[in-house]
């Protein structure tokens, strides 16, 4: 018999405490949420901390395009074809790359990333989010918790744009280097939208001229400093 | 020095496996769906069952309308009031209760808690959910996971209307019956809005006829013989 039906089950009004939540996994719930261009190298870092959190114990998720914008954040034509949406109700909810939609897109994450950190996880989002006022909004939804504050930690992954442009895995830079030159918009972060650095990340990394494992080791040695690491 | 400091920091390309994290968190991250009327007593259950697994070593977390329709799924005023909207985006993406709102809330709480779920969590949804088909596309969402199939139960929490409405604990029946009386729609789920009993549901449960400690551990029960509560 299992431990829980060997017990008495008792039980208590009243929600769970964070505390009780940060033993169990003995870690402090947060979110880190990478920001920078496409092509930074965020996606990387973001993976490979999760992996290294992982097989050290501690629970993380990763949040990034895959999971999000393929989900929660899909577009209009995703709602319609697979979703069964009606039209009208594609396109109101349905989420594209305009303003708007970006902000309403990182506003979902961010809404997401503190559901996991209040579960008592390790949010990592991997998003360019590339305007100032979304990720105050985001770091402010976190702040204004309900049940308490919950450590935001923005990671500006400031990887100089040539340095971006000549990875350019997707092949995206270029397609929207093309496109203005056809004098067509794309608007594509760094090139015809702009980026808007943080100006007081947590955290600032060149993933240009360091590797992978020294960057996770340092963004470690963060955590463990702010002793988000650890049981409270 | 920590754990992670101490060991040379390594990584390899690729995700975590779905396995790695249930091994870590000794379960199998699921999601379990409560459906039922208003004052049926889904949400005292949900939060129950969240406390005993918590306190048993399992990591779960409820969704529920004080986390999610106050934040990932708030109404219009609250985009415009508190997050600087503007009127033709919080018009846009807020939710009120149209059938097509009601359809984007499940929706999106599908989503959300397959994230979850496939972090590794027991994911636990505690939401009126009266469509049937809303309540089939998030299990869908569920068995087409990218990383593979997460395990989906529904729990019909079936307790008859006349209970229900004696309970009223928001007086929500009182003021939908009064509303129709006066030739108002309310769109009130079991008044003037239809609840669509699930047809197969993984669990049934009648919250008028037995205590919250037996309908528990009814459910703890369930889920050790589908072997969610242990490493794979």
């Amino acid at each position: 018999m299992s431990e829980i039906l060997a017990t008495q089950i008792k039980w208590h009004e009243g929600h769970v405490t964070r505390t009780e939540r940060s033993q169990l996994l003995r870690q402090q719930g947060c979110t880190l949420w990478f920001t920078g261009l496409s092509g930074s190298g965020k996606s990387t870092l973001a993976v490979a901390l999760e992996q290294v959190l992982i097989r050290n114990g501690h629970a993380a998720y990763v949040l990034d395009g895959d999971n999000i914008r393929f989900g929660l954040n899909s577009a209009p034509k995703t709602l319609l074809e697979s979703r069964g949406y009606s039209e009208a109700s594609a396109k109101r909810f349905g989420l594209g790359f305009s303003a708007e939609d970006r902000e309403e897109n990182i506003r979902r994450i961010g809404e997401v990333a503190k559901l996991f950190a209040d579960a008592g996880l390790i949010a990592i989002t991997s998003f360019i989010s590339p305007y100032r006022k979304d990720r105050d909004a985001a770091r402010r939804i976190h702040e204004q918790n309900k049940s308490g504050p919950i450590p935001f930690v923005e990671i500006y992954v400031n990887t100089p744009i040539e340095v971006c442009e000549q990875r350019d895995p997707k092949g995206l830079y270029k397609q929207a280097r093309d496109a203005v030159a056809q004098g067509k918009g794309m608007g594509f972060t760094g090139v015809d939208d702009p980026y808007e650095p943080p100006l007081n990340p947590e955290l600032t990394i060149d993933c240009s001229s360091r590797s992978t494992q020294e960057l996770v080791l340092e963004i470690v040695r963060y955590l463990e400093h702010r002793q988000l690491l650890a049981a409270p």
